[in-house]
């Protein structure tokens, strides 16, 4: 778990994921070689932060949002959300402007606004993030940002071994989008790719426990075409792994984009369930973690 | 009436339209061989559930969005909605799901929170639509689904007698869209059609009256381009079919989609008004029917 | 200011920008043999009512929207929005519809719906914006549509002097957009223009005052890419132009549809602040229109 431990540790809010676009071309070109195919690698001007890898014959692309939530300074002592982070009063926030690294207190006034306490001022526009404090057990994995940085682990660990298919590491996904569209575009128009996954993680809620396997969501916010959906549940049955199935009404992921693109590309989010998402405790069961990997490893061979 | 009652019948609530789309490809492959033109006929993987019809050289395209408001099963009893049903306590709801047919009861508990009163539990994700009753007098025709499967018809008895244009069934319009971006962009890029018109229902209301003619909807919430508009109001003049101008500032159709996509498309709602949108007891007047069609068919040729 | 007068005196709500199209197809063609670079004018069915101007090689785009906020006469004397105006009961609205010009009083109701006060009644779907009332000191201009004609008047005013970029006057923008993804399109495809400026005023605020300069807005509810915006304000320091760093929570511009283009076209607000937006008062200092116009030209040479 030393990969997600690192990719915890990136500072990379909405808007500023060149960070982590660093830290992972600089990963793979280091790891590719132990991979059973590899990848052709795109990146630069034309995507933005993003990068996307192309393995084998593409039929199906895997998405992985590469973003955190988080705040932005803007005037005085006064913090705007990036996404939607829900944290406490006395939550530790990191970040850095031109005078050097930043590590201070969030707080809130009487109308809920979000304030730093600090020993200067920081410069506008600066954005922080959750101190991160990465915590192991047998059965557990909690830390800020396992959304979705376990995501982009898992997309990782998955292209150990995949032998077709695309994945994509996308921005803004906490904020409102943006890079998606272009993702998509390039990836029909390049391989005909129809057919796509959101490596994300999802809630533990009143229907989907820790560690009773990853969640296929059958809806969210967004409704994924049923034809698709079925197919995926099919595969983990015949598979059998271990799988929940998740029906929501709020909720939304890279998927959305991808349902409002103007490319007839099919998706279904599948990811583990955490407790407290967007806080700075969110927490995964490691059998969830697993079976994540297995069924993304089945279903880019079967569909 | 027939026909309409059929489509009625049929269960397609948003993300489901597959079986519509069935129906549909049977009915046109029997149907053509008596219409003025024979379209092609595009479907398929690049399409989803979605049916494209061209006639002739297409200057404008019709949109019938064939998906319609229902609910999804969520966890023990619970229902969320798919769009927004309007409907009581005590609404027969009907579906299917491994177990087999279903016909349940609607409940509300005092958070207004939706649920499913049945013998045996549902299995989750199963889709329910509104129980069918159809009803038909001198005047008025009343059903759950006029929306849009009324549009549905307009589209298919425009197709007997329409020489140049495009007509296509779109998906999702009840819930968030997501294939009107790609109809447009095989639209446009093939035909080069700039000319939209969406065949779908809208409300009786404080300005718009049953029986008095179809409504020409100058705005929504969207803003149609007045010049586009103005046109369509002169052709409806010209050709003496009776018609209501609306109005409004709420509600959103395949036109919203159109106006949001790349490419620089026109797009006008034209439409008969209802009484009790969302809800088993939709009503429209059969005069605006009739005059729905009427300049449909005049339209078509004279943009 | 003659010209920006003019500019604001145009009828051109959301929809019906056709009358400030036309103005400003005239006001270029006259103009542009005094401009340093002759552009390409792109306009008419391809593009609704936006105009393209295309100078030298471009590798920037700059987007002014052309339309600006009002209200659409619905039945009865009610009035409804065109985007968000703010305005007090007693306010003059022009207009015209077939029977003549309008010139009436905006009224309001005890629940806050705008109405209308005129000797007779006005069409259905006629519009009307606010009466302009221009005034101009030493230091202050103040009218009706400083957003967006202030906007529209520095991208004239550069394209003076432009060697290379594009200027995109667009449409919409006020009232949910619908003109940005297909100019984007254009602008990506022909040019490969992967940069946007968005020339529009921004709000006098907690942080942002009144003749400290153009605003450089580092986020709104959008957020730009950080690495674009950084090096808009490494420029706006290298060449000493007065401007202020604006970051906000709410509000937005063309940039947000050009975030969600399916283009990886990367944008920054650039703007003069001004006080009582979207109200009969709009005001902005001429220090900051003129530091906005200098930050345009040298970002126009330097990015």
């Amino acid at each position: 778990m030393e990969l997600l431990k690192q990719l915890c540790e990136i500072h990379a809010p909405s808007g500023e994921e060149y960070r982590m676009k660093d830290f992972l071309l600089k990963y793979i070109q280091k790891e590719k070689k132990h991979w059973k195919v590899k990848p052709e690698i795109y990146h630069g001007d034309d995507f933005q932060d993003c990068i996307v890898l192309a393995f084998g014959k593409p039929r199906t692309a895997v998405f992985a949002h590469i973003d955190s939530i988080g705040f932005t300074v803007r005037y005085f002592n006064q913090l705007l959300p990036v996404g939607s982070p829900d944290a406490e009063t006395g939550t530790m926030l990191v970040g850095e402007d031109s005078l050097g690294p930043i590590e201070c207190e969030l707080d809130f006034d009487k109308d809920n606004h979000a304030f730093y306490k600090f020993g200067r001022q920081i410069e506008r526009g600066t954005t922080l993030t959750y101190k991160i404090d990465f915590r192991e057990d047998r059965s557990f994995i909690q830390t800020p940002y396992l959304d979705n940085r376990l995501g982009v682990y898992i997309a990782l660990k998955l292209a150990e071994t995949l032998q077709d298919g695309v994945i994509a590491f996308s921005c803004w996904e906490e904020h409102g989008g943006g890079s998606v569209p272009y993702l998509a575009k390039f990836i029909y128009e390049k391989w005909q790719v129809k057919q796509a996954l959101v490596s994300d993680i999802t809630w533990v809620s009143d229907g989907v426990e820790h560690g009773k396997g990853v969640a296929i969501s059958m809806r969210d916010r967004n409704l994924p075409r049923r034809l698709f959906v079925n197919r995926i549940i099919e595969i983990a049955r015949k598979r059998k792994v271990d799988f929940q199935l998740e029906v929501e009404g709020m909720g939304s992921s890279d998927g959305r984009e991808l349902q409002l693109s103007p490319y007839p590309i099919d998706w279904c989010f599948v990811g583990a369930p955490q407790h407290g998402a967007h806080t700075p405790d969110e927490k995964v069961h490691k059998k969830d973690i697993k079976s994540m990997l297995e069924l993304y490893t089945w279903l880019m061979k079967d569909l």
